[in-house]
This record gives structure tokens, sequence and C-alpha cells, in this order.
């Protein structure tokens, strides 16, 4: 099961504003396709835009001709084009920045070998992708046990990753090492990832899921049904401070009331150690229909309604119970912990 | 601005599915109109179940011609089954006990006049809703000054009262003594009462009110946007914890998290003194298409996934920083100053 695929140069993308009604994939031919794809989330996840975006480029670079000068300053707004398409996920900015790094350091080749170099480092990406969900998954199999029931909220699976996902991927390893592994799903309003998403992604691979609405996590604690929290994440601050999606600080608060662990699980690539704190997390907002609608289908309240709506929160480190990273399971104090299993990043 | 109406001896309701969209008004003529419109939500919120139940049956009762003894037994078995509609709001119950009162009391005087004592009643217990509210919102209005930015979840307005609204009449009231009075509503997933009925209640009013989804509330209170706090109530018991809304409890704990002062505002006919803490009161759990569809509307996830859908959540007292009652605020300890002031009941 795949999200993105590459094959004989071109580059497909399951469109998950499509699922769990229909499995869609289309063609990315150029940057702004690509921008269009990752902006309307019909490829999203951010381990998952960062992978994309880097394919993207390079499929971009394989059908630009123009004379090397040219190519170059080409490539590099389109890199810079894409880093903007959506602010919070830092994989996007690593991703793009690895591409980038790559374009600068052939720019001395001809841009048949420029290609080859950016298509080359997509692939890398893409590849190390898939291994970061596995180690994070070995690493974190040890947080679970069979009869476990595990809350997640968005999605984090192996639609979010080119691999079995962050959060996922514990699940999925877990399903296949315990027993009576239980997971609850929150739908993730507005876009409802977690419904559309995540619980088709966990009915696909047989694995015992119950969907919810996000306000009911915290009913759910409280009837002791919940053992453990998994989520993904978006970026991971320095200290810990973790952006996630919007609800994803509200889950955090009732386990941590409830006093149930609460696991963050992200490959290196969404660590930003160049921010300290989470205050300095850049808070994407989105447009007021996402949340006056359903899917932009059927109209759920007064058509001008002021509307808040932010696409993701940030739950601080000292509500996180342990972060699970593709190099081992990093635990509090996460300042000086985070840094010295990532310093190197 | 009402939601039910008693007209030439003929009962309408607001369709309250229909809103915000459309202003729907249908007659009652029966029982069973009576229980469909309760139980699919077409008439809902805690009180206002009990006054259109109570007027539900003295307009069954003015149409029915039986012999005395067998126009009582009926009166008596459509009571019954009125009140099991719906099993969480006490509101409900009380106003339809109140009604077989009725019917006892006069079961010696002719079937004329048993009609007239019911609709006595019924009339009674509307015109004494509106007063509730009106009392609600004098004791209320003290803990709210100019400024304040409050949180709702689900609707406790004049659309679940024949009066002003529970919290919302609070509200009403603040708006016109205070300046700078904001709102934010809770969508209240998954009927969305926040977004279908509070956001267009608030607007005809023209209260200042954004619409969130619930998964933004424990966001808006990390940010330090939330001022307080005001919700109704489905059941309180005798200790004070409270049943409301799915998704009460989430708000409350994120409230107590964030030191933001949280009200249950509620009438007498609310409390249950029979019941002496929160894990005795029955939660209505609903058809799991609530939460796999919206609104019945569009599907958002796998047709069969399994679903969890309470109805209901039970905030536990120690989250409660006071209740607001018709005859006054009540303070901890809950356990002797709701029996103080409402032991008579």
């Amino acid at each position: 099961m795949f999200s993105i695929k590459f094959r004989k140069s071109k580059l497909y993308y399951l469109d998950q504003t499509k699922l769990p009604q229909k499995e869609v994939w289309k063609q990315c031919r150029n940057i702004s396709e690509g921008f269009s794809a990752i902006k309307e989330l019909k490829v999203r996840g951010a381990p998952l835009i960062g992978v994309f975006a880097a394919y993207c480029v390079a499929v971009y670079a394989k059908n630009l001709n123009l004379a090397k000068d040219k190519f170059i300053k080409e490539i590099a707004k389109s890199i810079e084009e894409l880093k903007a398409c959506r602010p919070t996920a830092v994989n996007l900015a690593w991703a793009l920045t690895e591409l980038k790094d790559t374009l600068l350091k052939n720019s001395n080749k001809n841009t048949a070998a420029i290609r080859k170099a950016l298509l080359d480092e997509a692939q890398k990406i893409y590849r190390q992708d898939i291994e970061l969900c596995n180690r994070m998954a070995e690493f974190g199999i040890k947080l679970i046990k069979s009869g476990d029931t595990i809350l997640t909220h968005c999605n984090a699976g192996f639609l979010a990753t080119a691999g079995e996902g962050t959060a996922l991927s514990l699940i999925y390893k877990a399903n296949a090492v315990y027993k009576n592994i239980k997971v609850y799903a929150d739908e993730t309003r507005p876009l409802l990832q977690g419904a559309r998403l995540t619980a088709w992604e966990l009915s696909k691979r047989k694995i015992n899921c119950t969907l919810i609405c996000d306000n009911m996590a915290a009913y759910l604690m409280q009837k002791g049904k919940i053992d453990k929290i998994l989520v993904g994440a978006d970026r991971i601050a320095a200290s810990g401070d973790t952006a996630n999606k919007i609800g994803t600080y509200s889950v955090a608060v009732a386990a941590n009331y409830h006093k149930v662990p609460f696991y963050v699980v992200a490959p290196f690539s969404t660590f930003d150690l160049s921010i300290p704190t989470g205050s300095r997390i850049p808070i994407e907002e989105r447009d007021p229909q996402e949340v006056r609608t359903v899917l932009g289908k059927i109209g759920i309240a007064p058509e001008n309604i002021k509307v808040f709506n932010p696409a993701f929160d940030v739950t601080p480190a000292k509500l996180i119970t342990a972060i699970v990273s593709d190099r081992g399971v990093i635990y509090p104090p996460y300042n000086k912990n985070i840094k010295k299993l990532l310093g190197g990043i």
C-alpha cells in the first residue's frame, strides 16, 4: 500500500481528498501541480509532503529544457515556491533544502547530470523515509503490550509517509507482534483525516478500529478505556514542544489529567533544532469554509459566521511522555536528550 | 424568537434539524409525532423537551375520545412512552411526572375537566420555563464582566428552552448589560448543534460569535483567549456531577488545566437529587451513522467502520466552578449546597 508512486520517470499520487470513497491516482507533472496537490491536501502528512515535493522538483527538472544558468535559477525558484506551500510541517522545508543543496553542489555539471543528481536525491529521501518508519516501529514497539487500546489523532500512517507511517507504523508492528491491539481513531475535524484516512488505513490492514468524534476522547479516558496515545508530528522544537494537527493539544491535556501516556512518533526530519520552543513554530490558518462546511460539500453553519481555523496546535514538552524517533526513544528532559540523539542533524 | 408555539389549541415546533438553512414549523398532533420529533432531535434541549412533551400530552388528551377509564389509562400509557424517548435529560421525566400527577389528582373529574387540567399544567410548565431562564440570567450575570470572551458547547439557548435559554440567557443578558462580550461556539459533533443552532441563534441576536471545531477549544484556552465557559445541562446529580452533551467533559478538563472558570447553567428541573452521583446517570448511545456521516447527508468514513457514539458525558462536580440555577448561584461543596437550595424539589 502506497500513497505516492514513481514509475518510468513519472510521479503519481493517491488523491487523499477522494478517500475513503474512491482510490484515485493522479499524475504530478510540474511544480504548480505539486503545489496544488499539497496545498489542497491531496497529498498530506509531514514526512510524505517532504518526499513528494522532492520528487516533484526532480520530475520538473527532468522536463525542463533551459540553458544551464536559467535551468538552475528556475529550479532554485521552484524549490522556494514549494517550501512556502505549507508553513508548519518542517519536513517539507527539510527535504527541499536537501534538493537545493544537491542543486548547488552539482551546479558545475551539465543539466543532464544535475537532473540525475536531483532524482537520485529524491529517491534517496524516499527510500530513507521508508527505512525511518521501520526504525520508529522497532524502537517504539517496546512501549506497547498485548491488550493495549491506543488512541490516535489525525492520520500518521502509510498515507502520511512513504513507508508504514509514524504513529501507525508502531500500531502495525504491535498488531503483528502482540495480541488484542485495539485502536480508537479521532475523526479530526475539520478535514476528517481520522475518519476518512486513518479509519480506512486501519480497516485495510484489518486492525480493530473504532471511530469517534474528537470530543469523545476525554470521555473514553475517563472511563479507563485508553491505555496509550500515539500521534505523529509536523514540527518538534529543540525543547520537545510538538506541533501536530489541531486537536492534538486537547488530547494531550486530557491524557495528562487521566495519567494516560502520550507518545509522539516522528523521524529526525521532523525536528527543528533551530527553533528553541514551540512558540516559534508558525501555525497555518486555513479557509473558514473548512469549518462552515464539511469538506466543502454541505453547509453546517450560518453562511457568514466568523470562524477560527488553525490547522495545527502545539503540545508543550511537559505533556509528552516520550518521543519515538528513528534513532531511539527520547525521554525528558527533552532539551538535553533531543540534542544528544539528534544534535548532528 | 421561539422554538415551540401553542396557538388555538394547536402545538407547533420549529424543526431544528432543518436549521440553519431553513426555518420550518411543523404541527405535532399526537404522542407518536411528539415521540419522533424528540427522538430525531427536531425538538431538543433538556428544558424544551420537557415543556414540549407536556404540551404533547395535553394536545393528545384534547383529541382523545374514550370513556373515562380508558382515557386515563391511555394518557398514563402515553406519558410513560414519552418518558422513555430519551433517557439522559431529566427534565423530560420531570415534566411528564407533573402531568401524570395532574392526571391522577383529577381522575375523579370528567374527561373534559381532566383535559383542561392537563392543558393548564402544560401551560404552567411552559410559562415557568420562561421565568426560570430569566432568573438564571439574573443570578448569573454577576459572574460575567465587560470584555469577557465566553466559550460554549452545544446549544443552550432559546432553541433549548421555552425562554431565553440556560447558558445563552446569561450571554444575552450580559450582552445587554456589559460591553464587548464575545462568544466562541464549539460546533459540537456529531449533530453540530453548535454550528447549526448556537451560531444561528447568536447571529440572530447580533452577538459577536466565532465558530470553532470542538478540538480547537483547548488551543484557545492555551492562548489565553477564553475568560469563562458556560454550558447547559441535561441532568445534575445530588453531588453536582453534571451530564451534558458529549464533549462537555473534554472542555471541562481543558478549563481545569488552564484555570478557566467553568460554569453550568440549569433550572431546578434539571437536578435529580434521587441520584447521588454522576455514575448513575444513564448515557444515551445513538446510531453509529451519526458519526460515519454528517447529518446523514454525506459519508465521511468507511461504511462499516465500528463507532462509539455516546450522546452525553458526565463532568464531575470537582471540575465545575459554580452552577447557576434559577434559585441562585451554587458553589462547592455541592453535596451540601445543592440540597440547601433545592432540597425541596
